[in-house]
């Protein structure tokens, strides 16, 4: 049974009912939360977007009325009429907002009645992912959920008032655009039109907005979906939403000072959060030497010190052979862990080996002296230097990797965020934001047997390093830059080469023939030559970004619909096979070798 | 030769500078829009985005700079270091907004030459829209395109601010989704991961909106691309950008009264316009009787006139047979245009030819009495009562179609809308807005010999017209409605299903097994399980409400990087073969039949 809206009106959100609206008639429109029935009356806790109100039936209400509260269950959809009453002493509940009052039924309708849920609707409820995905729409029914879709609403609200209001437009850019080989997997759209030729979905606006430049749009932005068709390790998102941002006549500088000052006033804005700015600035060389990684987490310490200069000479080979074979030694001081057990030990070992790490130094500072296997092969004065230039401590667990530098700081850099939860020395609560500047802008790939751009082919080279480009590309900085937050990068971009001498250059590095060049990215080139003014820009991955903020620990409880790691959306069961008329129109045919072709072929 | 930007910072917009400039040093960036050389000076009009300055380099700057100055061509960019100063008296430029001051240059530098681009970059210049889609980036420079992309800008920025303001939260709904049958063609794009299934680009995000109203979170819009494979007639591109917006516990007049209030704060927002509201509202039938069209341009009159009443007994067969067939007999009056030629009603009685009229009766009312070859079937009563119903006067012409409703309909509705361009009675600078509400729900699709959705198969019957659904269901009325600026549907939507038993016959009476309803729409149909709330709302075109707002002729003035009509992008040449590589990675094969293949089978 359910009954009309008809000439009902909405008066009051449930969660917006208080003390002050006592002695008011409201109508109240929302699910059943829970239903108690206690010495003859029910109570019905009412929730909309809002929040919960409790919704009181006496059997004074009548019994045709007080028969049809009785077959009410959860997740029904009521409209209420009703008086605000205090509640009585006693009965007043402080953990809720509206607990101070009741709303006291005089009237009442079930607009919808609801089968039992697969899972009951409260944020405290675990339920396994595919369920809730399944039912997304129940799901989303949940308080926490909504509050992310609320924050991420107010968040990207922000960011444009934020453009809007420092000369920014927001331009829209093509969904259906051309595929462009560079970069990832392209999602691919068969045109009908055009027989045999397709669309590919935005990996990002980049040429786009560059092209805007090139227009004199001067300013633009735009918050825009895109489309990476990877395998989903991690949590990424076959569409996910970046923000997108492009300046004329702008340097390095202009850009970061501008995106920073972004950054802090959504924090205001949304979370009431003073973010101080300018951001502290770390290159990559530093970034890399001090953290091991080109996004360092510096919520803590834990830095990564280089002990090459101390253990140079020493006896035991380990160290000074890697050394000399143009490798590192470096070490993590592990405040506070010389207590820790073999089998501590052992599991860091094992944990460092994941990142190519072939062994795992220790040195433990007792209050009873050094203990360490490699101690004996260190004169007295060496082993002091190194436990000095370690800051060590009694107490203290100094952990040295030897290796090539990639190897050490990779194995290093994820010992040090390993460490750093073990120790619990990472604040939830805290948002760490830097920039890392002066990345490499070109990073030689071994597979390809040719050099990448580190970023993509359009980032500028540092202007005096322009030179190194045909003699020594890897020494060529770009003029690039990431925004990191604990330890996330969230942002990146560069200014951009603004000149076709640069741009064929860059392409020929990348290893590009003339024709390649031109067939790829051709129209990119021609716009080249028609008076192109400096620019740059970045682009902000929006569901990371939000995610950090509400503090979820995976981007689908920032998005509304999302898809799981196998790319489906449980809900809708996309993607899923279509008819044969649709393929024909599309002068297309699933092409599926037979699983036994391979024997036979 | 081009240099670096390098330590120079712009100071100001070329176009924001006036008087209060005066004796201020400026550093202007922007494109050479016209250069001329004048006494030994060089003037440059200077171009941004904000506006154009005339820049003056004088012999005193130097044999170096001058000369460098001589060398800037068209569409140079340049910064320029120079003072603001007054322009000497009798040279003025009051069309100009900059027009006092010149900027009397002391420093510059070529940031980038250009070469001669395809056509000079000014509105007033016709250029071929091929040449302009495909150097894209050069007709953006002109500045009405920037402007209707500020327009843009600022109209989809007022609309979120609008709803953001009243409780909507906008939420992002997935592109890669599932491809339902009813509706338009989708555009599909294949899956990777999951052999032989596609997903399909959203045609509108109708069910993800009902299912957030399910959700509850109460109000939802979006500003979202949506797409249609459809064949390109008119003016309408596959991509388009949609304002989707959904509401919970409404009836009808909620969401009418939202939506004006938001087109009345937009216009007042960006064109600095007052909009009446609340707005007209015109019923379907009414709207159809007395403009025949269900969109009616209501800026002028020259409404269709019924005079089945006077003409039924009279012994012209044309009128009295149409009339006992069921048929139709209406009028127009073409206000003073007795004076019109034979070739005149020729060619407009061949215009309602387009639309299946088989002829048109003609009144002439000169000075010198009646002119009609069918006024002599009628009596004279008759002609009179005629006239008094047309409200003819001396120099009026009385112009008649008789035939089925649908005929009469389409045809007075073009000539209505033809006569009025000829007269010129259409203000250009009115925007008359209006609601047609009550449409029909279901029309009878004589190809497929089923009914179809007026709107979609979500919207709701009138409550009192449900019964009708299984006994007579043409004449069921929608709680749909339609928003419609100067004879342009610009918004459309409907109060939606909410119970699962009137979805189902819904979709019953659309001729749907209960095992294809299942299959195209099972997951919607059991979210109705779980207590969906009354909902409802509406989409409006932003493409046409920007056209008509810039007042262009075509949406591709208010896109950026639109489509030709064959959904060709002229710059980046998309659509385009792809490698057999990501064919063979999506599992599937082009499949073009060869030309002689139809001789051959």
């Amino acid at each position: 049974m359910s009954e009309s809206i008809q000439s009902l009106k909405r008066s009051h959100y449930c969660g917006h009912l208080n003390k002050t609206h006592i002695g008011q008639k409201v109508t109240l429109m929302g699910w059943v939360n829970k239903r108690r029935d206690h010495g003859g009356v029910i109570f019905i806790d009412l929730r909309d977007r809002e929040g919960i109100v409790q919704v009181v039936f006496n059997p004074e209400i009548g019994v045709e009325l007080f028969g049809k509260a009785e077959s009410v269950r959860n997740e029904y959809v009521l409209a209420v009429v009703g008086n605000v009453v205090p509640r009585p002493e006693g009965t007043v509940n402080p953990s809720l907002a509206t607990g101070e009052i009741d709303v006291l039924v005089k009237d009442f309708r079930i607009l919808n009645p609801a089968k039992t849920p697969p899972f009951y609707i409260a944020d405290e409820v675990l339920v396994d992912e595919t369920i809730r995905l399944k039912y997304r729409y129940l799901d989303l029914r949940r308080p926490e959920m909504q509050q992310a879709l609320i924050l991420r609403h107010k968040t990207v609200k922000a960011i444009r008032d934020y453009f809007s209001d420092h000369g920014f437009i927001e331009v829209e850019t093509p969904m259906l655009t051309k595929s462009t080989p560079e970069g990832a997997r392209d999602y691919l759209v068969p045109s009908r039109i055009h027989k045999g030729e397709f669309y590919a979905l935005p990996q990002s606006p980049q040429i786009f907005k560059q092209l805007l430049m090139v227009s004199g749009l001067d300013k633009y932005f735009q918050v825009v979906r895109c489309f990476r068709d990877e395998d989903l390790r991690a949590d990424r998102q076959p569409e996910f939403t970046q923000l997108d941002v492009e300046m004329s006549f702008v340097q390095r500088d202009d850009v970061l000072t501008i995106m920073e000052e972004m950054i802090a006033f959504i924090f205001q804005k949304t979370l009431g959060m003073e973010i101080k700015t300018p951001l502290p600035r770390l290159t990559y060389a530093e970034a890399m030497d001090r953290f091991g990684v080109d996004k360092p987490d510096m919520r803590f310490g834990l830095e990564l010190v280089n002990v090459g200069e101390e253990v140079k000479n020493v006896e035991f080979k380990v160290f000074s052979q890697v050394l000399q074979n143009g490798g590192q030694v470096k070490g993590i001081n592990a405040k506070g862990c010389a207590h820790y057990s073999r089998k501590d030990l052992d599991d860091l070992t094992k944990f460092v080996g994941i990142y190519g790490a072939k062994g795992l130094a220790y040195i433990l500072l007792t209050e009873e002296g050094v203990k360490s296997p490699i101690a004996k092969f260190f004169k007295e004065e060496e082993l002091a230097a190194i436990i000095n230039k370690m800051q060590g401590e009694p107490g203290d667990l100094l952990l040295f990797v030897a290796d090539e530098p990639a190897v050490v700081a990779a194995s290093l850099g994820h010992l040090r965020l390993e460490l750093a939860r073990r120790l619990n020395l990472i604040n939830p609560d805290e948002y760490n934001f830097l920039w890392v500047v002066d990345f490499p802008l070109l990073e030689y790939d071994k597979e390809e047997g040719r050099y990448v751009a580190m970023h993509h082919p359009f980032t500028s080279p540092v202007e005096e390093d322009i030179p190194l480009m045909e003699t020594d590309p890897g020494k060529v900085r770009a003029q690039a830059y990431d925004m990191v937050l604990n330890g996330i990068e969230i942002g990146g971009g560069s200014i951009r080469i603004h000149r076709r001498a640069i741009q064929e250059l860059m392409f020929k590095t990348l290893g590009f023939s003339k024709e390649e060049a031109q067939d790829k990215f051709g129209f990119l080139l021609d716009a080249f030559e028609y008076g192109v003014p400096p620019h740059g820009g970045i682009a902000f991955g929006i569901d990371r970004l939000i995610m950090l903020m509400a503090k979820k620990n995976t981007i689908r409880d920032v998005i509304a619909f999302p898809k799981t790691q196998s790319a489906m959306d449980l809900m809708t069961q996309a993607p899923s096979p279509v008819s044969p008329k649709q393929l024909k129109e599309l002068h297309i045919k699933v092409n599926i070798p037979e699983k036994n072709s391979l024997n036979q072929g």
